[in-house]
């Protein structure tokens, strides 16, 4: 088990040690290009999810018979699906001019034939349930906003894979999806602001250093005017803090949530409840239950 | 913001909101794949270790005097680049042949020569700093044996990006990626034992019985013994559990660690402590401290 962190030290040099076995993980770019699903099942419906929210323009493969009532919704109501095509593969040319093939069918000898076409006409595609035919596989994949997550095993274990899925889920900050958000439109607006190609790095060390001094509440809470007030910070090569364009008000306010915090733990049966919170209460039913037993003992 | 739990109701229907604008997160397999990288600098050195760590055929195109330290480290005393060409890019024969190019390097317009070359070959192609160019992005990896976990931000920021790392790294269980080779090495043996094919999806509910009674420090700590045994359950159609493979020795030592971590929860100041240990020890401190002060006013 080898992490990236791990160094390696032949040579006396020291760098990330290499670690085979893994796959290539990417975000592969489908805005504007042509994806063809092949199959309308359950798992093709997993499928639509994943390149609709690439921006692919998708074309679906499968005669109505073979669609289950997601895929229905997603053709006929959410009308999701760019072109539908109400039949079965049944020649090469239904595959030609797409730049991403994707099948979904329980026929494999059809699979293996798509799968084949696709390879000649250089056309990344992926076989479900079939990993050697596979360009690339997918993976878990969690999604707040511009945020993604993605989970891969190297197929030893979906289980275990949806697990570590489900820690990572618990682990990420709720407002994540909008502090990205946020964060992607000041640097869009520093960009407007400031275009110059040169620049560049400049805008880069500007962006970390406002990023460093604003916690992630702090920047999923950032209104459109803020976001101005710090920009005007750049003229004068500084990176204001919350303090700085809130004010103390948000300031405090924001530290009474960490304080907050501080005080409410977690705990697994109660929810959250911080230890100083319970040994402070625990010290206030010890004192008063004790008073009050020698008290009554006191007046017999 | 919308995660995929989020639910569209358009239409009375239940399913997935789709939310557009991320990239299709993939597991690229490069097995036996001829990956060419352009350049010899920082960035060329992290893409290495990207490419190799998914097994590829790596070709290194950069003049000796252009190589950073790291690379010459990769090149002469690891050898972990297949084929190194002492020279600049220089014709377009350079980029034939290949199944994905990578370049990293300075000079925008070779960069951009190399990238129009490569998409008319239909040659997956990544064009480091210049995300238009881009066929797919690479992200921020975390490592952990055959797990692997990408988070992408689809360049909304880096430093954010960061920093969700960071807590995910956090997040995941020490012996996460032990537990995940275990489960793997437990699966390829039961397809050793059950090959035929029709057997699929009964290997695939038994390892998912399996891997819900066992924990993932348990799965950390298999034995090859112990696998064989639970290898045993499946004639008799069961999933083992610890204490049936184990005896109930291995059951009450987990057990005692978990009500350990049970007792200790997380505290920012003290470390562990668990709300309950406080508020049992506020209890006892409260009752111990006030009997003191009433008998000793008693003894007066």
């Amino acid at each position: 088990m080898a992490s990236p962190a791990d160094k390696s030290s032949d040579g006396g040099e020291k760098y990330t040690k290499i670690c085979p076995g893994g796959g290539l993980i990417l975000a592969w770019q489908l805005k504007g290009k042509k994806v063809l699903l092949v199959g309308g099942g359950m798992v093709a419906a997993g499928r639509l999810i994943n390149v609709k929210d690439a921006d692919a323009h998708l074309t679906v493969l499968c005669p109505r018979s073979g669609l289950c009532s997601e895929m229905k919704y997603r053709i006929d109501v959410e009308k999701s699906v760019d072109v539908y095509l109400d039949k079965s593969y049944d020649s090469p040319s239904d595959i030609e001019g797409y730049d991403m093939v994707l099948t979904a069918i329980d026929d494999s000898e059809t699979s293996r034939t798509i799968c084949h076409i696709a390879r000649n006409l250089k056309i990344p595609v992926n076989v479900a349930d079939v990993p050697p035919e596979c360009d690339f596989y997918f993976g878990s994949l969690i999604r707040r906003g511009p945020l993604q997550v993605m989970v891969s095993t190297g197929g030893k274990g979906p289980r275990i894979a949806a697990s570590t899925r489900a820690v990572i889920e618990r682990a990420l900050p709720e407002n994540i999806g909008q502090a990205i958000e946020n964060v992607g439109m000041l640097r869009a607006m520093l960009r407007q602001k400031v275009p110059e190609q040169k620049q560049g790095p400049k805008r880069m060390r500007w962006m970390i250093n406002v990023c460093d001094k604003w916690s992630t509440d702090e920047l999923a809470e950032l209104t459109n005017g803020e976001m101005q007030t710090i920009l005007e910070g750049w003229d004068e090569g500084k990176a204001y803090t919350p303090r700085q364009v809130r004010g103390w008000r948000w300031v405090i306010v924001p530290r009474l949530g960490d304080i907050r915090k501080a005080l409410f733990g977690t705990c697994p049966v109660v929810g959250y409840i911080s230890p100083w919170l319970a040994g402070f209460g625990g010290i206030v039913i010890g004192t008063a239950s004790t008073l009050a037993i020698v008290s009554m003992r006191a007046r017999r």
